[in-house]
């Protein structure tokens, strides 16, 4: 890291570590009344997914974006949990998609409930989000949820390119970054500048945030990558080399490719042998492809701390969005 | 049919044809247009689906519902657009769920291309409706995008109970009629009030408006209940009995066990025999449970009319409004 951070990594993991706990004890209590707004039909499906937890980056993203632009936190908070409704959404989807059985060592939703009420699970927060948000028509709130029907459309449309990666042996590292960007960034730009919107910021501080949170979704895609090929099992919950395994057409794949090293050759289907997976870790390393995905998320993140300091933004929370960028980055490597 | 209506059943037949023929040639391409927003990778999955097809009733509804309200055409066309987005990633999505393979005898999106691109698709014609409405902040728009996240979330809920009845042996008629009052008559009552919404209607136009799709939607699923058990197989593309032999309780069932006749019994699961089809046809017919069905929709219809008279209308408009919603009652009973 060539992070010009006064802190630790083991301070800066703390620090942000009770960040995100405040903004979870704020935002959680208030999904769990939002969600039971729905039916009876549908709350054990959500509280069971809800109850898996998560981090609430996002929702901790929304809340300082509102004080970051000069609002407070009740300003963010239903930017908060519109983002964690939309997020929550896509988990969902995302484990009927990729046949999933696990989150955070629980039985996804569609493993306990079934593939139907998994997806009208998802459905539900996903249009509960716009519910919310329009519920006060204020400019404000229109905007944000404007801004929010895009991204969770470049979310889906990211979604797809990755869906539809799977039947091609390689994608060019552009094809790559624009799905991340999509799958990952779209959403993640929205969390942190969703809160300037409801504070009704100017543009340049709207823009600024934005910025942050796109490179963010990129540098923390390319982390998430690498952890993919490289991530301890210990850690990761998963084997060693598993994206390589399941042919993912990840970061260092693409990378290692336009260097003209082949990682996926012949089928483009089937899971990849321990002997193949090995070769292909190698041959990732030695081509300077792991290097790379590194660098590429240093530098993304170093843009993203960049865009914090181009606009005049509130100090403290300009401060934790930098040490919430910093942990989401340094997690586990 | 106890209605004042001077057309015959023919000739209101082919007027509404003409009526729905001129939303559709109106619609279509403006839908068409607008998922070519999306990309590459859904392109194809969305427009297998459109192809497939549909009358484009609630199309038809919303252009009709802003011409009633005094507005014209143009003023309906972003509400019909969003409603058609909302009902197509319904119909996918309930593909899915039912594990349906064929819709209007073409393959259904996800039997064609999978469960995930059917997924994402539907995801991405949802969201696309917000993103059409929520373009242009005007309040107009805005109270229409409220409207449609409200009723998509009951609709959403409606499917939700749907599912759930499943693992039950029967629904009150209460359970039963709400259920369907989510899962139909939401989006078709958000249809027929959408245009007046937008063309900035005062609220006693718009509720009226609501009314009249909302009784038409109890009296469409009514009918659609019957077509489940008595409807000729040349016409409803499904053989006799279709809904006895899957256990769908529907309205004739929920009927028949307030009536004390317990039509499914034992197992919660399964398909039923031909012989307990057959069987359960004849009981059905001799309690009464078809005939109030009838009665049911037939009194719903009445009400829909009814509201279409309350409050000050364009005649022309409101005639096909009435046009339209005898049709979707008489079809193919």
């Amino acid at each position: 890291m060539t992070l010009d951070n006064s802190l630790s990594r083991e301070e800066n993991e703390m620090t942000a570590l009770e960040i995100l706990t405040r903004a979870k004890s704020l935002v959680s209590p208030a999904l769990e009344a939002a969600t039971q707004r729905l039916s009876a039909e549908l709350s054990p499906v959500i509280e069971h997914h809800l109850l898996v937890g998560g981090k609430y980056v996002r929702a901790c993203l929304a809340l300082l974006s509102a004080s970051a632009a000069g609002g407070d936190q009740e300003t963010g908070l239903v930017g908060a949990l519109a983002i964690e409704l939309v997020h929550n959404f896509s988990l969902i989807h995302d484990d009927i998609i990729d046949g999933d059985l696990e989150r955070r060592h629980h039985p996804t939703v569609w493993a306990k409930f079934g593939v139907g009420p998994a997806l009208i699970a998802g459905d539900a927060l996903s249009t509960l989000a716009f519910q919310l948000l329009l519920e006060v028509p204020s400019a404000e709130r229109v905007a944000a949820a404007h801004r929010l029907a895009d991204a969770t459309q470049a979310m889906i449309i990211g979604q797809a390119q990755d869906i539809a990666s799977e039947h091609k042996l390689s994608l060019t590292v552009e094809e790559c970054l624009s799905m991340e960007a999509g799958k990952t960034g779209a959403l993640l730009s929205c969390a942190a500048s969703i809160g300037a919107v409801l504070a009704d910021a100017d543009a340049a501080v709207v823009d600024a945030l934005a910025d942050y949170g796109s490179h963010l979704g990129v540098a923390f895609q390319a982390i998430d990558d690498m952890l993919g090929v490289w991530g301890e099992p210990s850690v990761t919950g998963k084997p060693v080399g598993n994206d390589l395994r399941l042919r993912k057409k990840t970061l260092p794949i693409s990378i290692a490719n336009s260097k003209g090293f082949d990682i996926f050759t012949g089928d483009v289907e089937g899971e990849l042998s321990d002997a193949d997976v090995a070769e292909a870790m190698v041959m990732l390393d030695e081509c300077g492809a792991r290097y790379e995905t590194m660098e590429l998320a240093e530098r993304e993140l170093a843009m993203a701390l960049d865009a914090l300091e181009r606009t005049p933004l509130a100090s403290e929370p300009r401060a934790q969005l930098a040490i919430i960028a910093r942990y989401v980055i340094e997690r586990d490597q």
